[in-house]
Parts: structure tokens; sequence; C-alpha cells
């Protein structure tokens, strides 16, 4: 090539998450099955997406009007419906011009860093989800700056340093929330969102909260939406159908921005928003056409009532089977679905190791715990030894060693066989 | 908001193809009764999507596994069936790994310059397709770089202004085609693109090629692939089916990589890609399941050569109307569904007009011709006058004047009536 | 111009210690009489450059070799006299090739922040010298960092404000100090060093060390260098000859580099300094050649010590003649040659004012005087009625409010007039 | 460190020029005997400043006021004395606010290369003068731009390179001259200099003109200012001390701004520049305070006279005896002190040699020839075997091949035997 191609920014984009599938892939063909814990994807985990539902969207894909482009902003209709939506809870209104479609919050993330100054950062909660931490650190050509959630209080914000870390650095403009959170399954009480929003007021910020599972919640939890909580501070809800319908493969998502009108550059924020929205001329039409039908329906309040009973049990299964082993940090969670299991400190060792039956995946194993964190030798193991794929929490962006399972399993027994399994792992591990 | 937040490459922004529906919307409410000329959509232009298509997407709307995730560089059955597709030409070959889906070509367009160094930069047609040419601008912080196609020689490239804007600038490391082209209809001859691979390797550049429209051709042309003619340059075509079967709002295109094996950074730049789009989790799924079903089926070919005639009967009598005005360069058109009319040099001026009844209109038209250039002000009064809608081309990061037509309109009486209407009203404006 | 020819970064670049000048010049134009407090330049204070050292100057400009090039890092024999001097403290060991010359030490600060990545910052002492505070700003596109000097504590840094800063901003790269310190006259303790350079360590930063002021303490202090304290952490020490022979005019500053061999990169960013240096042929020869002449004669030492102990004697008179106004925050100085008064907190008000005698003069202070910080005001004030020019402290990157001194004037009785003069004119601003 | 420290554009910074200094250095240890014509430091080629400017310099050095610091724009006078010589000629008339004193041209140059804006670049001549070119794409982040000189035609630019670099290249903002020319000795003619000041005019470009050699031509030319020609063009012309007084260790630059009124981009650039100064407080006092003595002395014209009288003696002399050698082209200088050797086409091959006699001298230049350009070839070879130091002009960011002399050896008969010397040796190296 006559000159270099690639951005600095390029290097910053790393999705460890993924990288555990290729490890299992690579053991599936040494013959060893794999349970496959490391996915947040409902349908893959025998979800499936109720009849009346895909009925709907049968009879948009009958429709004509369903293949054309949708205005750039969205769907008016669904805009419409979905401002009102969050004009009902009473906190900050919105009309439909405050809402933009993108496709899926990935798109979304990415797009609004992207246009973000490099000199103006987004700090994010630790564990990290890689969309957001990645793409940040993409734009700012640097890694990715976060808050800690801490393990030992409920995975709530440490708020001293979250405080400490935009105090402190003046590059910081906003402020990330994951609620409910992934991969720890925390739920922002309303104390904690509002001294978020204090924090941002103090400091001028603006706010974002990523709010794609906020109607996964459960064991008595409810998550407060940002325009709640949020007064007279400029932020940007990110929301979507992915999780909770849930059908991911739309790829349909939206931002809605609050408070325009308080702060000009915030509004030509979103304003740039729009315009790059608009140079790759809309976002997916067929989901946006549905979402009025189905979540004006009420049957989708019900049915994700006993979904999110159902999370709730296993929640409470997976909580109770590995609190057994006192090595372990674990919290209930309350929302989205996923659980992040934590190793207390000092119990995990560069010699431990479980017995592979399998000798190719055994052969394997040994090589890839060579010089990896802690917890990824703990994964590679269980993988080996179990077939059971989990995702260690090192490659969040976090110093703490544990790993995410995920809270979807439908089939109870398969549900209860591999945490029970997981228990027994970790036992004879720390034990070995 | 503490400190700066955009970034100075969002003020390259800009799609003033959009911005002619604005001015349509306000004489709209004033009462004028608007014919949209200006929009690339069959689908708001009365095109009806097959029976037999509608049967497999809503056949696939009733499979749970459309609603998950999908691979995150796309449906693997799907890749594979296109790569074989591509394959079959027997110019640059490719395995399913060489393609990348995204969630339309706006998507992959904003991806790919967003991860190219800011000082390498993609020389496109002027006229300019908006949504390469402000997304290229945005990422290198600068105005968009265009080489010339020439109307007064069927719109091919002046290969010469070509050759200097890529030799003379070393920062050129990609040369962008549209083919067929947006907004021309020129379709490029297999002698041009064999030059313009010749210059990619004379100087060490990469390809992009537009393909949106590939099998969008009529009047005895046919369009060929980048694969065909690349050789072992290295070269990205980008392809999808807004246009062709057509569903623009599924957001479905994908991108195919030629020659990775050629050049380690263009491979980097491939996996750049890859990881960019691992972060947003995956493209939308089920339209991608839909494709090996569709374009695998023999009725795809009939029903597109049956819309591809009729194209080519309106361009034909779209151009022999117009071409009855001498002071108007014509070209017919032989792919996409657009033509471009450009008025010869120094027959606009700044007091031609062109009578409006509407009281209103005639107050707003007068307003908005103060200070543009002389293309706006026909379109302008156009609009006012007849409520025809057409894009004028200096938008198009171009210095000539004239303006776009679509040739998408079905109703074959409302297509004669609007282009007789156009051709009396310029024959009237330039006699005013 | 054919495209915007500005970078951004050059909005940062301000000086407002000069901008106080351009005020004092309007007021002599309209007749009043200034005496210039504000100039750190001790040959405009009457200073005499001793005749011992000016016979060395005339000597070497009847050498044909002073006219000519010297080695672009500078005069070899120069450079290896400077490097036994820092290698007889015991402390980090140099050779010849760790120094560089510069022209001043404001093109040594301005390439040195020039290098370094846009993302990694420099954390510096605020009241801030515009010299760093501006050329660090420039580099990175955004606002100075910097750390408090605790006027309340000797001026001492606020080492938990460092620390906060230093953590919890990991685009922090470097430790400024400026030692002796301008503005405030502050010489750091050793307590105080050793606990720099453990946080330098801690988190893997380098220093930078500014002794332009190394030899000028007084009242009991001396001032450490870096390479006595610096064990093994990368450092730089910025010196020269500007203010202790005194011979700004000289524009000739080196800089010594600490410890290349701990951290490649920082070897890295030195060869960098060699090469910007290089492309720029070399630092100016004459006076690099008098160095081992002047500062191996130990008439330059009692030289210093005589001016040493007239500069304390000044510093004692003026804190004593200030600390009578009990709204004041007067420390001793021990370095340098200024001292930073501040007012307490809650003493300025917007309605205070002195009586200005020349119209002209009160016409154009109560103009200036709308809109500024409350330093201003009093400093302008102070301008129009006394004529005598100090520099507002809120100038220096700083949230205090005060002004900046020097003790370089030499003439007893005008120093005494002045400075009773400014007390008595603070106690009557207070009480208006 | 922390993170990365050094900015992307430090790549740039190389200044082959002293690469070779570092090879001989290298010989000498082993005993060869080097001839530097390196150089182009007149004071090391035997140069006298004469003894009138010494007693100007001298006196200078006994007023105290030559040890402080001056306007940060350069001592008021000086730049007033200035202004009026530039205002003689008649052409762009300038005041003492128009002028501003750098340490030098190399600070110059770099300090306006650095406030461009990264996508505004200035194309330059090559064979490219380091300084210029490596600060340039240091500023860019980039290669250096470059128009050719075109040795078969006295080296005048190839003005078609030029207008296609500046046409087709739309981040071209200024056209960059060195006029007289290093490293070849030519000077602009009149004609040339009106079509490049047209060409600026047509793209809306400013003009930087290098006039450090400007008194300093002989053979019968004169070099025109660019204030003679510029007519309305923004620019920029620097001047300095170093080469025709010669003092080049002063760091003794300035640069006079053009045509301020005439654009608002450029005014600001312009101020932009006193900033960036202003923030280093100023230039070097005493040489600016000398300026207006020396440059106002009629001896100085007589003086430079006479040394030009010679140096076209010497370059007369050059010229006609390396003619005797077919294969080189040569060309008669008119100014600077330099001549560019080059070698035809195809004259120079990989398996030439010289004989050298030194065993230990052989060896190094057998290592130093392996995989480098066939000039830097001969350039060891003749380093090797005769001790005589030229530099190869591939180091000037050219596709030429051949070498750069000085025309500076004021010794005779050394002169005599060092070019008979260099004929010699092409012969026989070519014959080799």
């Amino acid at each position: 090539m006559r000159q270099k191609l690639l951005s600095e920014g390029a290097k910053e984009l790393s999705y460890e998450i993924r990288e555990i599938v290729k490890k299992a892939n690579i053991l599936q063909k040494e013959g060893v099955d794999i349970t496959w814990e490391n996915i947040g994807d409902p349908i893959q985990k025998h979800a499936q997406v109720p009849e009346w539902i895909k009925d709907i969207i049968q009879r948009l894909a009958a429709d004509n009007n369903s293949y054309g482009y949708c205005d750039s902003k969205g769907v008016f209709k669904t805009r419409k419906f979905l401002a009102q939506k969050n004009n009902q809870h009473g906190g900050a209104q919105i009309t439909a011009d405050d809402i933009l479609f993108f496709n899926g919050l990935g798109d979304a993330i990415s797009t609004l860093y992207h246009y973000l100054d490099a000199t103006s950062r987004v700090i994010g909660p630790s564990p990290a989800y890689s969309t957001h931490s990645s793409a940040e650190a993409a734009h700012a050509n640097h890694q990715p700056l976060t808050y800690k959630l801490d393990p030992k209080n409920n995975w709530y914000p440490d708020m001293q340093d979250l405080r400490n870390k935009v105090e402190f650095n003046p590059n910081v403009v906003a402020i990330l929330l994951i609620n409910p959170d992934n991969p720890t399954g925390m739920v922002y009480p309303k104390e904690i969102l509002d001294q978020i929003v204090q924090l941002a007021r103090e400091f001028d910020l603006m706010l974002i909260s990523d709010e794609i599972y906020h109607h996964i919640t459960y064991n008595g939890a409810r998550a407060y939406a940002l325009s709640e909580v949020i007064g007279d501070v400029p932020g940007i809800a990110m929301k979507g159908i992915s999780k909770e319908m849930p059908w991911p493969g739309a790829r349909c998502g939206w931002i809605e921005c609050y408070n325009r009108d308080k702060s000009l550059e915030f509004d030509q924020l979103c304003n740039a928003l729009d315009d790059a929205k608009m140079i790759e001329v809309c976002s997916t039409t067929l989901p946006q056409m549905a979402i009025p039908e189905i979540l004006g329906d009420p049957r989708f309040y019900e049915y994700r009532e006993k979904l999110n009973e159902e999370t709730g049990w296993r929640s409470t299964f997976i909580a109770d089977t590995l609190s057994e082993v006192p090595e372990l940090i674990i919290n209930k969670t309350y929302g989205a679905f996923y659980n992040t299991i934590v190793f207390k400190e000092g119990v995990l060792r560069d010699d431990q190791s479980l017995e592979i039956t399998n000798p190719q995946a055994k052969v394997r194993v040994e090589e890839w715990v060579e010089d990896v964190p802690l917890d990824f030798r703990f994964v590679y193991y269980l993988l080996g030894a179990t077939g059971i794929c989990v995702v260690p929490i090192s490659s969040f962006c976090s110093d703490l060693l544990g790993f995410r399972v995920t809270l979807l399993e439908e089939d109870e027994e398969l549900l209860k066989k591999t945490f029970t399994q997981i228990r027994d792992s970790i036992r004879e591990y720390l034990d070995s």
C-alpha cells in the first residue's frame, strides 16, 4: 500500500468475550461437548419468541411498506409512541424528535463515541462491557476509563472511586451507566442514581444510560430509567428490543436525548448524531414498525413478567449453588441475565488444574494456560474438563479474577447439572 | 458541558439530498402537491416486492432462529453462498471468511472510512454520492476528494483528471467506483475498469467498488464486478439487497475483500473491520438468512430482467423527452435508476424564473433563491411552480449545474406527465 | 486561503503575564509614570553583569570560532563540564551525551511538549508559569493540568491533590516541578521531593524539573537538584544561565536526561529531542563557550552569594511590609525572585477602588475593570493610581486571587517606596 | 512509562546531512584524514569574521542591555531598521510589527509548521533542505511534499510538476522557495517567481521564501526578494545573519509577513507565531542589537561583494573541473555556496569501487555499501579512498543520484587539490 492504512484507534478494538468462543470451537473439534454458558443470546439458549409476536412480524412482512426506507431518524409513529411511553414516567419529557433509531445499540455506541472529540472521555463501569469500552477507547486512542463496581457491596459502584476519577480528570465529559448491568446483574438503586446525577451536575457532565435490559428485573427489583432521575442534566438513554423481546437479530435500538434545551453543546452533539445517521439513510424499518404493536400490547408485559420470574429463579439457584464454595464472592442478581462470580483474593494459583480426560483437549489446554491471568487458567481448565464455556472476568477491563455465566438456560435439568458441575469443578480446582 | 464535545470531523457530515425534502415539505404545507422525483427508494415509488419473496420472509419470520444473533461476520451459509456466487465469475476468488456483513452499505462505508488513518484518503467520483463523500471527509477532517465524471463523454470518468489527482496527491490510498453509478446512471465499460485497476497497481492503491446496483442494468449494458477485473490488486466490493430486491429497509449489505494475501496492510484493515463489527456483535440476521433462498432462486433473475427492461424504457423516454431542449446535456443511462441532467454552460442566469400560482409558495421560493447556486434556483422554481421535486446536482460535490431525477415511477401516465412538464418548465425557465 | 491554516492547539497559546504590559503602556502614554514590578528580567531592574564576566564574553567575541555552528547537541567541552558538575552531587550520573542545549528553556519546553503524544499529559504546579502551561496545553489541545501549591502551607504542593490527579488520570505521564518556583518563591524541601519521586515511581511516570533558579536561594534555603533525589526514575532537568548570570538575552539553556537506561520509551523521547534540535542544526554557540569559564570560576559563586543575600533582604522587607495588611496571605520566599501575594477569601469585592488622579487613566481603568476577575480589578486600579505594575495571579492558571511582585529592584529607596505604596494602596482599596 | 510518550510525527525527524558526519568520524578514528566538503558553515571552512564586525559585537558585549531580554517580537529598533530596508525595494510594504525574530531560521521553520493545521501542507523544492522537509513532515505526520528542481534546466523548478502538485492536492496551502537555493546554488529568475506568485494567487495559497542566502549571489546574478514580486499574495520571507555575516552560531533569524491585511486567516497565523514566541519570552538579544550597526554599515556590502566574487570564482573552478567528466550533469551556480552534482542516468552501478589503501577503512566502507542507494555507495568509496566528505543527494528527498559539495574552501590550493581529486576519483569509479 502507498502509505499506512489503519488509524491508531483501530488498535483498541477488541472483544475478548468472543475469544473464548474460538477456544471452545477448537475443543469441540477435538471431541469435547460444549455447554455454551458464555452467550447472552436468549434465542441460542432455547428461548421461544411468542407466537403472537411472530404473527405481528409475519403480517408486517406481507406489507410492502415494511421493505422501504423509513425516516432517517426512525419511523415517526414509533418514535411518537416511545416518546409518550417515556413521558408517562413523569421525568424528563421528550418528543419524537428527541429519539433516533440505530441498527442496534452497537451502532448507537460506535456512532456516539466516534463523533465525540478525541479529548472528551466517557467513564464507564468495570467490569466493562466491551462494546462500550472498546469503542470509547478507539475514539480516544487510549485505554478505556472505568470506575469500579464493588463485588463486596452488591456490585454497586464505588462512588468515591467514580467521584475521584471525574473530579481529577478534566477530560471526562460523561458518565456511562449500564442499568441493569452486564455482566454483574446489578440494578442501580435510586439513591445511587441520584448521586450520579448530582455528580454530573456538579462537574457539568452528561449522562449515558444503557437500558437495554430495562424490563428484565426480578427478585423484587425494578430499574429506574434515566429520564426518571436525570432532572435538568443532559443525557442519553440507549434502548432496544434485542434482549427483552428478545430479537437481537433485528439490530434495532434507539437513543432518547434528554434536556437538549439545557446545553447548546449537547444539542449540537445530538444533531451530529442525526446527521451521521442521515448519511446512512436510515435504520432497519420492519422492526421499528413492529414496536408499537408489540410494546403496546398488554400480552408483552405478562410475557416479560413470566420470563423475569424464571430468570429470578435461575439466578437464585445459581447463587445458592455456588455459594457453597466459600472461596467465591457471590452476589444475587436483580436484572439482566448474567452473574459474575469472583474468586476471593489469593485463592487462585498458577499450579491449580482439573483432570482432562480427552488427551487432545488436555494438550491444548496445557498450552493455553501459559502466561495468562489466573481466571483464564481456571476457565480453560473448566472448558477442557467439563466442556462448560464461561467468560473470564479479567477480559472485561477488570483487575478482579472470576468469570461470567448466563442465567438463560431454559432447560431446568441442564441448568442444574451445569451449575452443580461448575461448583464441583471449582472445589476440585481450588483443592488441586 | 465541561469541555467541547464534538469532533472536528463532525462538521463534514451533510447529506444535501435530504435538504430538498425539507423545502418540499414546506411547500406541501402551503398547498403545493408534490411529485417526489428525488427519492431513490423503489418502494416509495410504488414498486411491489414479489409475493414469492414475501413468502420467504414470512416463513423465516416464523422461525425462531431468525430472531437470534448471527455470526459476527454474518450467517455462515449465506457468506458461503455469496463467495461461490462471486467465484463463478472466474475472477478474484474468495471464501466465506472474506465476506463481512454490515447493516446496509451506509454502515459499511462509515466503518471503513472511520478506521482508515486520517492521512489516508479515498478519491471518489463527482458528482458524488453523499454517503461516501461525507463519511470520507469526516474521517479526514477535510473536504472530499473527487475525480470528474464527464457528462460530455457518457459520464465516463475523466481518466486524466483521475490520474493527476492520484499521481500528485500522495495521501490518496484508494479509488472508489460506484458501478453502476448513482447519480449518473453510467456503467463503467471494461476498458475503463482495466485502466483504473492499472492505475491502482501503478500507485500501490486499493480499490473500492460500490456495486449496490450491480444487477440493475439495461439498454444492453452489463456491469462488471470488481472481482472480474481486479487481478492481483487489493480491493473491496460493497454489495447489498436494498436496490435489487428491493429491500432498502432491511439494512443488509456486505463487503467482499479481494487479494488479502497480496498486502499485509490491506489484510490488517480487513481484520480491523471484522473487529469493529464484532464489538457491535453482528448485523441483521433475518435478511441474511433470506439471501441464499432469494438470490438462489431462478425467479429472481427473471424478475430483475423484467424490472430492468421497464427501467430501460423509462430511461429512454426521459432522455428522449428532455433531449428536445438543446440547452441540456442529456445522457442515456445504462444502470441504477437515476439520470443526471446538466445545463450547458452559460444557459442559467440569476434572473430566470417560472410562474408560481400559489402565492405563499411564490413568497417562499423567492426567499430561497437568494444567494444559491444557479441549479438550486431552477430546482426551487420547478418545485414551486409544478410541485416536482428533483435534486440539484451542485449538492453532489460537483461544479456542474443540473439536477438528478429518478427512473422509478412505475405509473406510466404519471411518468409521462411529470417529464413532459419538466421539459416544458425548463423551456419556459430558460426563455424567461 | 485555500483551507484552514491554524492548528487547534494554537488556541491554547497565551501568556497573560505580558498582557498587563500592554495596559501599562497605554497608561504610560496617558502620562502615568510606570514602576515595572512585573518583569523577571534582572537586567531591566538595574542588575549589572559583573565586569569579569563581560570580559570573558568580549574575549570570546574576538574568537572566530564563537561565530560558527557548534555540535548540534551543544559545545562538547561545555557538556562535559556540566556533566561533571552534575555528577559531583553523587546522584544520577550522566555523560555529555545526556545533555542537550536549547535556545533558552522556552525552546526546550516547546520542543519537549511538542513531541509528546497528544494523549500524554504533563501535570505542573498552579499558580503556573505560562511557558510551561501554554506549551503543554497546545500539545494536548486541552486546558493545562495542574496541581495546587498551597499558600497556607508555605506554597508547598498539596500532595494529596497531586496524588489524586496522577492516580485518577491515566493520561498523566510526567510531573513538572519548578524548583525554586516561579511565581511563588517556594523551594521544595527534600522530603517533598522524595514523595514526588516515589509517586512517579509508583505510577511509572517521568519527572521534569525546571531548575533555572537553582542557584538563587536565600534565607537559609538550598535547592535540591532533581538528580540528587531522582534515584532510578527517568527524568529531565532544565537548566540555564538566564537568571543566575544573569543573561536572559543569551537564550541559552539545556536539559539533562537522567536514567535513560531505565526506560526504552524515555530514551526514545530523548533521542527525538536530539533529532528535533539537529534539524535546527544547533543552539547559540558563544554563550555555551562561556559557560565553563564562568561557572568554573570561583568568583561566580561569591557573586551569586552576594546577590542572593540582597534578594533575601528584599524578600524579607517585602514580606514584612505587606504582612501589616491582615487580609493578605504572605509567605516569606526562599528562592527565585518573585513573591506571590494572595488576598484572603472574601476580602475582594467588585465595588472597591482607588482614587486615580489622572483623568484619562481613570477612564481607561474604569473601562478595563468590567467583567474581570477580582484580582485583575485590584491590579488595574493599582496601576492607574500609583503606576505600579504587578501581575494578577489568576492569570497563572490559578483560582486564587492575588498578584505577583518581583524581588529585583536594586535601588533600595525605590524598593521601599514601591512596597510601602503597595501596602498603603491595598489598605485603601480594601477599605473603600 | 505509563503510556506511549512519543507523538507519531516524531518519526519524520531526520537530518541525513549529519549522518555522513558520523561515518566520516569513524574513518577519521581509523586514520583517514578527512576533508570536510559537507559543511555549510563558513567559519569551519576558515572564513574570518571581519575585525570591524567583531569590534561591534565586543562593544555590545560591554553594554549591560545586551544581556537582558528584548521585546518578544525582537528589538524594536532593529525591526524598524529591517522594515525600512525591505520597504526600499518598493514591493510589499511592512512595519516593525510585521517582523518577528526567532532563534535562527530552524526555530522559525519548526514553529511555523508546528502551528499549521495537520491537514495543511507546504510544498517545497526537491532536492530538499531537511530542516524544512522534516519539520513539515513531522507536522503532517506524513512524508514531505516536494516539487522538482530540474538539473537539466539550470535547476529551475519544473513548473508543470509544481502546478500539478498544487492543483491536484487540495491540502497544499503554501509553496516554499529557497532563494538562492540550498543545495543547488540556483537563483530564481524573476519570470519564474512571477509564475509562482501567480500560481499562489490562482489557488489561494501563501508563499514562504527562505532568503537566508539573499546577499550571496555571484556570476552576474541577483536574488529577488519575495516582497519585490509578491504583489497582493500573503507570504512570509525568512531571513537571517547566519550565512551572510557569517554568524551561524548567533541563532538569529527573522520572518517578515507580507499582506497580512489581505487574508484574515493569514493574519491569524502570524499572530499565533507572535504568541508562540511570547511564551518563550523572546529571541537572542545581542545579535539583534548588532544588526542595524552591521547591515547599516557600507563596509558590509563591500565585504560581501568581495566574498561573493571569490565564491563565484570557486563555483566556476569547480564546475569547470567536474565538467570534464561527461557522465555528470553540472550546473554553474549563482547563489548560496553549494553545488549539487548529478550522475547521468545509468552511469552508476552496484559493482563500482575505488581503491582504499587503509585496510580498516576498506572493511568499513565495504560493510556500509550493502543495500544503499547508488550515490551513497559512491560517497562512501570517495570518503574511504580520499577522505573527502560530500553529501549524497538522495538524502535530500530526491530520486536523483549525486552529491552536494560546498564552495566555501578559502584555501585556493586545497580547493584545487580537493576538486581535482574528486574529478579523478569519479573517473576511476565510473571506469571500475
